[in-house]
Protein backbone atom coordinates (compact mmCIF):
# COMPACT_ATOMS: atom_id res chain seq x y z
CA UNK A 1 0.00 0.00 0.00
CA UNK A 2 1.74 3.42 -0.72
CA UNK A 3 1.88 5.95 2.01
CA UNK A 4 1.65 9.33 1.04
CA UNK A 5 3.73 10.52 4.99
CA UNK A 6 6.10 7.60 3.08
CA UNK A 7 6.29 9.11 -0.19
CA UNK A 8 6.27 12.69 0.71
CA UNK A 9 7.30 15.54 3.19
CA UNK A 10 3.34 16.25 4.04
CA UNK A 11 3.39 20.11 3.99
CA UNK A 12 6.30 23.08 4.38
CA UNK A 13 9.59 21.36 6.49
CA UNK A 14 10.04 23.10 9.51
CA UNK A 15 12.61 20.27 11.04
CA UNK A 16 13.66 17.20 10.43
CA UNK A 17 15.62 14.71 12.99
CA UNK A 18 17.18 11.21 12.35
CA UNK A 19 13.48 9.84 13.52
CA UNK A 20 10.94 12.39 12.78
CA UNK A 21 9.94 15.62 11.47
CA UNK A 22 7.96 18.53 11.86
CA UNK A 23 6.15 19.90 8.97
CA UNK A 24 3.56 23.07 8.89
CA UNK A 25 0.10 22.15 7.62
CA UNK A 26 -0.75 24.70 5.05
CA UNK A 27 -4.66 25.03 6.65
CA UNK A 28 -6.11 28.96 5.92
CA UNK A 29 -8.01 28.40 8.78
CA UNK A 30 -5.38 27.37 11.19
CA UNK A 31 -1.74 28.22 10.14
CA UNK A 32 -0.33 28.13 13.18
CA UNK A 33 -0.75 24.07 12.71
CA UNK A 34 2.11 22.04 12.88
CA UNK A 35 2.73 17.87 12.73
CA UNK A 36 5.61 16.06 14.31
CA UNK A 37 5.38 12.75 11.63
CA UNK A 38 7.79 10.00 12.69
CA UNK A 39 9.82 9.31 9.75
CA UNK A 40 9.50 5.14 9.80
CA UNK A 41 5.89 4.02 8.76
CA UNK A 42 4.12 2.95 12.11
CA UNK A 43 0.16 2.75 11.98
CA UNK A 44 -0.27 2.98 16.29
CA UNK A 45 1.54 5.43 18.79
CA UNK A 46 2.11 2.24 20.83
CA UNK A 47 3.93 0.39 17.78
CA UNK A 48 7.06 2.40 18.94
CA UNK A 49 8.96 1.25 22.02
CA UNK A 50 9.18 3.00 25.20
CA UNK A 51 11.54 5.38 24.17
CA UNK A 52 10.21 6.19 21.29
CA UNK A 53 6.68 7.18 22.20
CA UNK A 54 8.28 9.24 24.73
CA UNK A 55 10.66 11.08 22.29
CA UNK A 56 7.82 11.91 19.96
CA UNK A 57 6.02 13.38 22.71
CA UNK A 58 8.92 15.61 23.86
CA UNK A 59 8.64 16.39 20.39
CA UNK A 60 5.15 17.54 20.56
CA UNK A 61 5.54 19.54 23.48
CA UNK A 62 8.34 21.55 21.73
CA UNK A 63 6.42 22.16 19.47
CA UNK A 64 3.20 23.51 21.90
CA UNK A 65 5.75 25.13 23.98
CA UNK A 66 7.07 27.03 21.10
CA UNK A 67 2.91 27.69 20.33
CA UNK A 68 2.22 28.67 23.52
CA UNK A 69 5.02 31.43 24.26
CA UNK A 70 4.68 33.05 21.13
CA UNK A 71 0.83 33.11 20.41
CA UNK A 72 -0.86 32.88 23.61
CA UNK A 73 -3.78 30.35 22.11
CA UNK A 74 -6.28 30.19 24.05
CA UNK A 75 -6.24 26.13 23.82
CA UNK A 76 -3.81 23.83 22.51
CA UNK A 77 -5.12 20.95 20.46
CA UNK A 78 -3.20 17.70 20.24
CA UNK A 79 -4.25 14.83 18.15
CA UNK A 80 -2.74 11.15 16.89
CA UNK A 81 -5.93 9.86 14.11
CA UNK A 82 -4.47 8.70 11.30
CA UNK A 83 -7.69 7.06 10.29
CA UNK A 84 -7.25 8.22 6.26
CA UNK A 85 -3.45 8.04 6.86
CA UNK A 86 -2.30 5.67 8.95
CA UNK A 87 1.30 6.77 9.17
CA UNK A 88 1.92 8.00 13.02
CA UNK A 89 2.06 11.71 12.58
CA UNK A 90 0.82 14.01 15.88
CA UNK A 91 -1.36 17.17 15.12
CA UNK A 92 -0.56 20.42 17.43
CA UNK A 93 -2.92 23.15 16.91
CA UNK A 94 -3.01 26.58 18.58
CA UNK A 95 -7.05 27.20 19.37
CA UNK A 96 -8.34 30.85 19.55
CA UNK A 97 -11.54 32.07 20.37
CA UNK A 98 -11.73 33.83 17.26
CA UNK A 99 -11.01 30.83 15.27
CA UNK A 100 -13.78 29.14 12.48
CA UNK A 101 -14.17 26.30 14.75
CA UNK A 102 -14.09 27.62 18.51
CA UNK A 103 -14.86 25.84 20.56
CA UNK A 104 -15.42 22.90 18.19
CA UNK A 105 -12.56 20.30 17.06
CA UNK A 106 -11.38 21.62 13.27
CA UNK A 107 -12.89 18.58 12.21
CA UNK A 108 -16.32 19.92 13.65
CA UNK A 109 -18.71 22.16 12.09
CA UNK A 110 -17.68 25.75 11.18
CA UNK A 111 -18.94 27.93 13.47
CA UNK A 112 -17.74 31.45 12.11
CA UNK A 113 -16.51 33.14 8.82
CA UNK A 114 -13.05 34.86 9.95
CA UNK A 115 -11.79 38.17 9.15
CA UNK A 116 -9.42 39.56 9.11
CA UNK A 117 -7.80 35.92 8.17
CA UNK A 118 -6.45 33.96 10.93
CA UNK A 119 -2.72 34.90 9.03
CA UNK A 120 -3.41 38.42 9.63
CA UNK A 121 -4.46 38.14 13.51
CA UNK A 122 -2.08 35.64 14.57
CA UNK A 123 0.78 38.89 15.06
CA UNK A 124 3.59 36.50 14.47
CA UNK A 125 5.27 35.78 10.90
CA UNK A 126 5.01 31.94 10.59
CA UNK A 127 8.44 32.29 9.23
CA UNK A 128 9.48 33.13 12.28
CA UNK A 129 7.18 30.85 14.03
CA UNK A 130 8.99 28.42 11.53
CA UNK A 131 12.55 28.83 13.21
CA UNK A 132 10.93 29.15 16.73
CA UNK A 133 9.54 25.63 16.00
CA UNK A 134 12.61 24.23 14.35
CA UNK A 135 15.00 25.96 16.66
CA UNK A 136 13.02 24.10 19.81
CA UNK A 137 12.75 20.61 17.71
CA UNK A 138 16.71 20.32 16.81
CA UNK A 139 17.41 20.66 20.47
CA UNK A 140 15.40 17.46 21.39
CA UNK A 141 17.91 15.26 22.73
CA UNK A 142 18.16 11.74 21.02
CA UNK A 143 16.62 8.58 22.89
CA UNK A 144 19.48 6.55 24.11
CA UNK A 145 18.88 3.46 22.26
CA UNK A 146 15.83 1.77 20.13
CA UNK B 1 -14.41 29.02 37.08
CA UNK B 2 -16.89 26.12 37.83
CA UNK B 3 -15.14 23.21 36.04
CA UNK B 4 -17.18 19.89 35.43
CA UNK B 5 -13.81 17.98 35.49
CA UNK B 6 -13.00 19.42 38.99
CA UNK B 7 -16.63 18.72 40.02
CA UNK B 8 -17.44 15.53 38.78
CA UNK B 9 -15.82 12.23 37.72
CA UNK B 10 -16.58 12.95 34.32
CA UNK B 11 -17.44 9.53 33.46
CA UNK B 12 -18.02 5.82 34.52
CA UNK B 13 -15.20 5.78 37.14
CA UNK B 14 -12.79 2.57 35.48
CA UNK B 15 -9.25 3.43 37.29
CA UNK B 16 -7.95 6.27 39.97
CA UNK B 17 -4.97 6.79 40.82
CA UNK B 18 -3.29 9.79 43.14
CA UNK B 19 -2.43 11.34 39.84
CA UNK B 20 -5.25 10.58 37.57
CA UNK B 21 -8.69 8.88 36.33
CA UNK B 22 -9.79 6.92 34.04
CA UNK B 23 -13.52 6.68 32.77
CA UNK B 24 -15.52 5.10 30.11
CA UNK B 25 -17.36 8.05 28.18
CA UNK B 26 -21.04 6.55 27.55
CA UNK B 27 -21.23 7.27 24.00
CA UNK B 28 -23.65 5.11 21.99
CA UNK B 29 -21.65 5.27 18.94
CA UNK B 30 -18.41 4.83 20.62
CA UNK B 31 -18.51 2.22 23.25
CA UNK B 32 -14.73 1.98 23.80
CA UNK B 33 -14.07 5.11 24.28
CA UNK B 34 -12.28 6.15 27.24
CA UNK B 35 -11.00 9.05 28.86
CA UNK B 36 -7.58 9.73 31.02
CA UNK B 37 -8.46 12.79 33.20
CA UNK B 38 -5.66 14.42 35.55
CA UNK B 39 -6.62 14.62 38.92
CA UNK B 40 -5.92 18.34 39.71
CA UNK B 41 -6.84 21.78 37.58
CA UNK B 42 -4.67 22.35 34.84
CA UNK B 43 -5.62 23.08 31.44
CA UNK B 44 -2.53 22.06 28.79
CA UNK B 45 -0.69 19.06 28.62
CA UNK B 46 2.11 21.21 28.81
CA UNK B 47 1.59 22.98 32.14
CA UNK B 48 2.33 19.54 33.76
CA UNK B 49 5.82 19.05 34.52
CA UNK B 50 7.54 16.66 32.83
CA UNK B 51 7.84 13.70 35.13
CA UNK B 52 3.61 13.98 34.82
CA UNK B 53 3.76 14.78 31.36
CA UNK B 54 5.23 11.00 30.52
CA UNK B 55 2.99 9.44 33.60
CA UNK B 56 -0.19 10.67 31.80
CA UNK B 57 1.01 9.27 28.32
CA UNK B 58 1.90 6.27 30.01
CA UNK B 59 -1.96 5.93 31.26
CA UNK B 60 -2.82 6.64 27.57
CA UNK B 61 -0.33 4.13 26.10
CA UNK B 62 -1.77 1.38 28.75
CA UNK B 63 -5.75 2.38 27.65
CA UNK B 64 -4.78 2.10 23.87
CA UNK B 65 -2.43 -0.80 24.54
CA UNK B 66 -5.54 -3.00 25.94
CA UNK B 67 -8.30 -1.69 23.45
CA UNK B 68 -5.67 -2.60 20.46
CA UNK B 69 -5.23 -6.39 22.08
CA UNK B 70 -9.28 -7.27 23.30
CA UNK B 71 -10.78 -5.06 20.01
CA UNK B 72 -8.35 -5.44 16.97
CA UNK B 73 -9.82 -1.89 16.39
CA UNK B 74 -8.76 -0.66 12.87
CA UNK B 75 -7.73 2.49 14.32
CA UNK B 76 -6.97 3.84 17.73
CA UNK B 77 -7.69 7.55 17.87
CA UNK B 78 -6.04 10.07 20.47
CA UNK B 79 -6.83 13.78 21.70
CA UNK B 80 -6.41 15.93 24.05
CA UNK B 81 -8.91 18.83 23.07
CA UNK B 82 -10.32 21.15 26.00
CA UNK B 83 -11.57 23.57 24.17
CA UNK B 84 -14.90 22.94 26.03
CA UNK B 85 -13.66 21.79 29.38
CA UNK B 86 -10.15 23.26 29.23
CA UNK B 87 -9.41 20.69 32.17
CA UNK B 88 -6.25 17.84 31.15
CA UNK B 89 -7.67 15.32 29.36
CA UNK B 90 -6.99 12.61 26.97
CA UNK B 91 -9.15 11.26 24.69
CA UNK B 92 -8.69 7.36 24.07
CA UNK B 93 -11.15 5.69 21.28
CA UNK B 94 -11.30 2.84 19.04
CA UNK B 95 -12.33 3.04 15.97
CA UNK B 96 -13.97 1.03 13.40
CA UNK B 97 -14.36 0.87 9.68
CA UNK B 98 -17.59 0.37 10.33
CA UNK B 99 -18.33 2.91 12.81
CA UNK B 100 -20.76 5.85 12.76
CA UNK B 101 -17.48 8.28 11.39
CA UNK B 102 -14.95 6.47 9.95
CA UNK B 103 -12.42 7.84 8.32
CA UNK B 104 -13.66 11.18 9.89
CA UNK B 105 -12.68 12.49 13.03
CA UNK B 106 -15.49 11.05 15.82
CA UNK B 107 -16.67 15.18 15.47
CA UNK B 108 -17.06 15.14 11.73
CA UNK B 109 -20.17 14.12 9.82
CA UNK B 110 -21.59 11.08 10.30
CA UNK B 111 -20.86 9.15 7.51
CA UNK B 112 -23.39 6.26 8.54
CA UNK B 113 -25.99 4.61 10.42
CA UNK B 114 -25.04 1.38 12.37
CA UNK B 115 -26.91 -1.69 12.97
CA UNK B 116 -26.52 -3.85 14.56
CA UNK B 117 -25.09 -1.10 17.26
CA UNK B 118 -21.56 -0.39 17.72
CA UNK B 119 -22.26 -1.98 20.97
CA UNK B 120 -23.19 -5.39 19.67
CA UNK B 121 -19.93 -5.39 17.55
CA UNK B 122 -17.29 -4.83 19.72
CA UNK B 123 -17.10 -8.86 20.96
CA UNK B 124 -16.22 -7.62 24.37
CA UNK B 125 -18.32 -7.00 27.23
CA UNK B 126 -17.83 -3.34 28.44
CA UNK B 127 -17.57 -5.27 31.83
CA UNK B 128 -14.38 -7.38 31.05
CA UNK B 129 -12.75 -4.48 28.91
CA UNK B 130 -13.53 -1.78 31.72
CA UNK B 131 -11.75 -4.45 33.83
CA UNK B 132 -8.62 -4.81 31.69
CA UNK B 133 -8.27 -1.15 31.89
CA UNK B 134 -8.25 -0.94 35.31
CA UNK B 135 -5.97 -3.75 35.56
CA UNK B 136 -3.15 -2.08 33.59
CA UNK B 137 -3.53 1.56 34.59
CA UNK B 138 -3.42 0.19 38.20
CA UNK B 139 -0.09 -1.45 37.24
CA UNK B 140 1.24 2.24 36.04
CA UNK B 141 4.34 3.06 38.00
CA UNK B 142 4.06 5.99 39.68
CA UNK B 143 6.37 9.07 39.29
CA UNK B 144 9.67 9.09 41.35
CA UNK B 145 8.84 13.03 42.13
CA UNK B 146 6.79 15.95 40.76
Amino acid sequence: MPCELCDQVGGVLVARTPLLRVIRAEDAHYPAFYRVIWNAHVAEWTDLPPAHRSHIMQAVAKVETVLRGALRPTKINLASLGNVVPHLHWHVIARFEWDAHFPQPIWGSMQRSVEPPAIERLGVPLAELDAAVAHAVQALDQPAAS
